[in-house]
C-alpha cells in the first residue's frame, strides 16, 4: 500500500541560546538557535515525516511561512510517486513555475524546500525502518543519479561520469560500514571557540574536549586581530602542536584584508581558514586561496545550491567543501554536492553546530564515506555539544567520532518536551 | 521637524495575468504578476511611503511575511537618521545579525529589503518634494558614495575610485536633465515576444509597436529551436535588418547547451542574448559569452546583490547589466551596481515587464545617465505596455521613449481601485 501525505502541521522553534553567548562569532553575535520544522501526516496514522531547517531566530518565523507555501504542493502526492526516482521530490518543491521567482534555489524558500524534502526523506527512511543514511547506502548507483537534479551541471559533471565516481567503490560499501558501525566517523569541535567565551573557559573547554577524543578544534576570528593572536596562542598552548586547529571569520573581511589577517595569523598553522568573505564571492575566494596558500580556504555554510558550489570547486576556490544539509535544498541536494566534491577531489566536511545540524550531517558524511568519496582522509564533520537533548535520536560520539544512527529516519524528531517547552 | 516611521500596513497584491499569458517564457509559463507592497505611515498623518517587491504569483505571500519582519526594525526611527548617511538605511535592512542568515542578500528576504528600502526613499523623496531619481541627481558625489555599502566590494571599486567615477560627470549634470526633459530614456519592448503568442499576434504586436517608436524587440526563447527559428525570422522579417532584435532564454539552458542554441540562432543577428543559463552561474556565463563572441551576454533580473554582479563583471561573464530594482536591495544597492557596471565599461540596460517595475526602472536609469555613465550608448531600459493603469504615477512613453516622472516619489503607489481589487 503507497504512503498519501494528507497533511502537515509546521513550527517555528526556538532555543534561548543567546542567553549564554554560545554560537557567537564575528558575524552572529548573539544567535538563538531555531528550527523551522515540519510534520508530514500521511494517511497511515502511526506514519509521519519530520523535517527542519536552521536558523538563528529572527526570520524564522519567514520560513515557516515558506514550508507553509511549499509543503502544500505535497498534499494528496505518495511518498512512492515522490521517490521511484527521487529527483521527483526535489523537482516538485523547487520548481514549481511562481515560487521559484523568490528564489530560485535560495535563501528562504530554499531553506524551506530543505525542511519539505527532508521530511520526505525521513518518511520514506521510516517505511523502510532504515536511518536515512543506510537507505542511501542501499541505492544502487543508478539510483543515486536518479536522486540528483543536474540541471545547470552537466558543464562540469554529467550523470554518467556520476555513475562512474559511484560504481569504483560499489563493491566494498559493506566494508565501511562494518568499519563505521565499529569505529564511527571522525568530527571536529567548535565548542571551545566561540568568541563570547573567557580565556579560562576556553582552556577548560579544551582540557575537557581533548580528554573525550577530539584532536581538532576550531575558534573563531575576526573580531580583534590582537585578540585572535592570543586565542590562537592559548589554543596551541592548550592542545599542542600536533592537533589541528582551525580558524572562522565568519564572512567579516573584503577580499584585501582577509589575505592581509591570514597572513598574520599564519604562525599557528591552521588548517584551513573558513568564511573568510562573502558567501557569493567565488572569485574573491579564490583570490584569497591563491594568496595565502598552503593554507586552505574552507567555505560552504551558506553556498546556497550546487550551481554555487560547482563553481568555487571549478576554479580552485575552497580547499574543503562544509556543506549543510538545510542550506542545500535537503538529501537530494547534498548528494549532488557529495558527487561534485568526489569529481573535483575535494574532502567533504559538513558544517553543524546549530541545532539539529549534528543530527542531519552525520548522515551526509556517512553516505560520502561509503558510496562516494571512499576516504576519511582530510575529512572530518562539524560536531557541536548542545541542543542534543531535544531530539528523540540524538547523535552518539564515542571518543571524538559520530557513532552511525541506527533509528529509522533523518534524526531531528523533536521530543514532546522541547515542543512543549519552545515551539511557537 | 523630523518625520518618525510609526507603523506599517503590508499587503499582498495580485494580477491574475496567467489568463491571458501576458509574460509567458520557456521558464515561467503562467505567471500572476503580484506586487508585495508595504506603505509606511508616520506621525505626520498626511506624508506615507510606498515600496513594493515584484513576484510572479505564489511566493508573494512569503515576500510579504518578510516585509512584516523588516519593516518592524523601523518603528520608531525617523526618515533623517537613516538617511543622513543612506548607507545607514541599507545595513539596518541588511545586517540585522539573525535575520541575514536566511539571506544573506538574496532571496525572499533581500526581495523584501527592496520593498522597505524603497519605501523608504519614496518617503524622503515625497519629503523633498521630488522624485526619487531627482533627490539622487541633487546629491553630491560624497553624499551618492554614503549612499552605497562598499563590503565586499573594495577588491574591484572602493568609496575613492567611486568618487572618481562620479566627479567626472557632476558639472555636466544640469545638460543631461535638460536633454531627458526633451526627449526621454530610450527604451525596449518585450510586449510582442512572450512564448504565448501566435505568429499572427506578434506580427500584429511589432507593427502597432513600431509604429509607437520603438526599433529595438526581445522575444523569448528555448522551448523549442525550430520554433525559435521562426519566431525570430517573422520578426526579422516584420522589423527590417535596422531593428534591434534581442533573445531571451529565461535560464533554459545547461552551458553546453547554451552555446549550440545560441550558434544556431546567431544568423538572425541578436543584438544580446538574455539568461542563457542558471542566475547564480557567473562561470558557466562567462564560458557562454566567451565561445558566441561577438554576440552579447544580457544578465541580471535574478542577479541578487552588488557580490554577484561584481564577479559577473570582473570576469567578463555579462556584456549588458540587467539589474532589477527589486531584486538587489533596493536604491542603495541600484545605486552601486551603476557605480560597478560604470567601474567595469559595462552598460547598464534594466530589467523591466511585470508590474511597478518600469516604474522603478525609469529613475535608476535617469540616474545612470545623469551621474554615472552619462552615456545613453547601448543602453535602453525594458519596457511593457501592460497594468500601468494600476499606479497613480504611471510612466509616461513617447516616441518609445520613458518621459522623466515629476511627482514626488518612486513612483508605485498603488490606486485606491487597484486595492480593493487586487489586494489580499
Amino acid at each position: 500500500m503507497p504512503t498519501r501525505i494528507t497533511a502537515f502541521e509546521a513550527f517555528d522553534i526556538r532555543f534561548p541560546t543567546s542567553q549564554h553567548l554560545d554560537g557567537s562569532d564575528a558575524m552572529n553575535p548573539d544567535p538563538d538557535y531555531s528550527a523551522a520544522y515540519v510534520v508530514l501526516r500521511t494517511d497511515s496514522a502511526d506514519r509521519c515525516g519530520y523535517g527542519m531547517t536552521f536558523t538563528i531566530g529572527r526570520g524564522n518565523e519567514i520560513c515557516v511561512a515558506a514550508i507553509r507555501s511549499l509543503a502544500t504542493l505535497l498534499i494528496g502526492q505518495t511518498v512512492e510517486s515522490l521517490m521511484t526516482e527521487p529527483v521527483t521530490l526535489y523537482r516538485k518543491l523547487t520548481g514549481d513555475s511562481q515560487l521559484r521567482w523568490v528564489g530560485p534555489e535560495k535563501g528562504v524558500i530554499h531553506l524551506a524546500a530543505a525542511a519539505v524534502i527532508n521530511a520526505v526523506w525521513d518518511l520514506w527512511a521510516r517505511i523502510q525502518h532504515k536511518p536515512v543514511w543506510q537507505v542511501i547506502c542501499d541505492m544502487s548507483p543508478a539510483q543515486f543519479v536518479a536522486s540528483v537534479d543536474f540541471r545547470y551541471l552537466t558543464d562540469a559533471l554529467t550523470p554518467n561520469q556520476a555513475l562512474e565516481l559511484l560504481d569504483r567503490h560499489t563493491a566494498t560499501r559493506a566494508q565501511r560500514i562494518e568499519e563505521l558501525r565499529g569505529i564511527g566517523y571522525p568530527s571536529y569541535t567548535t565548542s571551545a571557540g566561540w568568541l563570547g567565551y573567557s580565556d579560562e573557559a576556553l582552556k577548560q573547554k579544551c582540557t575537557d574536549l581533548q580528554a573525550r577524543g577530539w584532536s581538532h578544534f576550531k575558534i573563531k576570528v575576526g573580531r580583534d586581530l590582537d585578540d585572535d593572536r592570543r586565542r590562537c596562542s592559548v589554543l596551541r598552548r592548550e592542545m599542542g602542536e600536533e592537533a589541528h586547529m582551525m580558524i572562522d571569520a565568519n564572512q567579516v573581511w573584503d577580499v584585501p584584508q582577509a589575505i592581509e589577517w591570514i597572513r598574520e595569523l599564519a604562525p599557528f598553522r591552521p588548517w584551513f581558514v573558513e568564511e573568510p568573505t562573502s558567501p557569493d564571492d567565488i572569485l574573491g575566494h579564490r583570490a584569497i586561496a591563491e594568496a595565502v596558500r598552503p593554507i586552505r580556504i574552507a567555505t560552504g555554510e551558506m553556498c546556497h545550491n550546487r550551481i554555487m558550489f560547482k563553481q568555487f570547486m571549478q576554479c580552485g576556490a575552497l580547499q574543503v567543501c562544509q556543506l549543510d544539509c538545510c542550506r542545500l535544498g535537503g538529501v537530494n541536494e547534498v548528494m549532488a554536492v557529495l558527487l561534485l566534491a568526489a569529481k573535483f577531489g575535494i574532502p567533504v566536511c559538513p558544517h553543524a553546530g546549530g541545532v539539529g545540524l549534528c543530527e542531519y550531517v552525520q548522515h551526509a558524511s556517512i553516505v560520502d564515506y561509503v558510496c562516494v568519496s571512499a576516504s576519511m582522509e582530510d575529512r572530518v564533520a562539524e560536531y557541536s555539544d548542545h541542543l542534543h537533548e531535544h531530539v528523540y535520536d540524538p547523535v552518539v560520539m564515542q571518543h571524538g567520532r559520530y557513532m552511525p544512527p541506527m533509528k529509522a529516519g533523518y534524526s531531528v524528531q523533536f521530543t514532546e518536551a522541547a515542543m512543549q517547552q519552545f515551539a511557537r
